[in-house]
């Protein structure tokens, strides 16, 4: 049976021209779910990627250019592989294909499991589209020490920093964890997380690449 | 590289010897995750599963038997193969393994695409933990008429009753549809209605599988 793959455009917030790297998401995605094409592409003129504010906005127009473009290349669905979700509530209102931001999917999958939540993060705050579904589920959030972007998590440091802001997030209640940067995807820190400290945790880029398969991979078998 | 697959217990809520039947949600969810092994099992003395009140307080203390089996097994996770959760609030206080139910998880991956939801049942009332999770962010809600038992879906009326029903959703506004009993998941039937309506449609035993996916295949792989 020859069964047509579901397009995915994989959107990498920072700008990059090192292939493996703009890559490493959509290869990670397609590893998982084989029914699925990822093709990824980044926005341009932000080497350092969202780091604030302002970086944020001058990113949501484009990843909005990027995903309008590939919806009328025929894409069947959308990544924004950021936990910040930049461009996502504006981008359901003007495409018709389902898009799936990283920070609010990992949220949407925490929550399933009925259990309190914490939010381990790099930035000084929840990502908001992450706090607008936790809601009162979400108990505890931090961020590892002297940890700032994903570079300082690979360290034996930020390793070893990162385990710690899982631990106090378990001495507070939580059971389930919510990683809120991709980056952590990138260095697969979940299962280190999870075996350490026996949390139910979500790797982000994992919970939006399930949503979107849920919904697309039925798409492309027909 | 061998990984050791993640093993779930998938839990029916109907009692029945007939194998085929009582694996057929487990193959599906191996099917589309090879690393996880399901191992499906059933709850004794209710052939017609659960259709009412009374036949779900009687199913909630056999479901809690079945999964602390599972646990005590050693099991990674337990999927609660029914869209009314069944036990699921009860054992997430009782169990250290995650759980999910198909209810709650389909309400979940439906709320990650942060559009209108509509909810798709065949019972006179939305499952509680579907609607613990949407609030306000389901707009409407039906069932196909005529149809009260997933055997009346699969009839040419129920099926065609089935898409008129998803047709009458998405006229008054829901972009995505939830899927709110696991017998859509048995005849397949999310694709056709995605197809016919174009609705961004979640079928409620992928959503559960995705979600225990999501926390498990990490598991299995360390």
């Amino acid at each position: 049976m020859v069964v047509k793959r579901a397009k995915v455009g994989l959107i990498r917030v920072l700008t990059t021209s090192d292939r493996d790297l703009l890559e490493l998401h959509g290869k990670k995605v397609m590893s998982w779910f084989p029914e699925l094409e990822v093709v990824s592409r980044c926005i341009p003129d932000q080497p350092e990627g969202i780091h604030d504010d302002t970086t944020e906005q001058m990113a949501v127009p484009k990843v909005i250019n990027l995903a309008e473009e590939f919806e009328s290349e025929g894409f069947d669905g959308i990544l924004v592989s950021c936990a910040g979700d930049p461009g996502v509530s504006e981008l359901k209102e003007v495409l018709s294909i389902p898009v799936v931001g990283a920070g609010r999917t990992t949220a949407c999958i925490a929550l399933s499991f009925d259990l309190p939540i914490g939010v381990l993060g790099i930035t000084d705050e929840v990502p908001v589209g992450m706090k607008a579904v936790l809601r009162d589920r979400m108990i505890a959030w931090t961020k590892p020490s002297g940890v700032t972007s994903t570079l300082d998590l690979m360290t034996p440091a930020g390793r070893s920093n990162t385990l710690n802001a899982a631990e106090e997030l378990k001495q507070k209640g939580v059971k389930v964890l919510a990683l809120a940067c991709t980056g952590m995807a990138s260095i697969d820190v979940a299962p280190l997380i999870a075996k350490e400290t026996g949390l139910i945790v979500v790797d982000p880029l994992k919970a939006a690449a399930a949503a979107l398969w849920a919904v697309l991979e039925q798409r492309g078998g027909n």
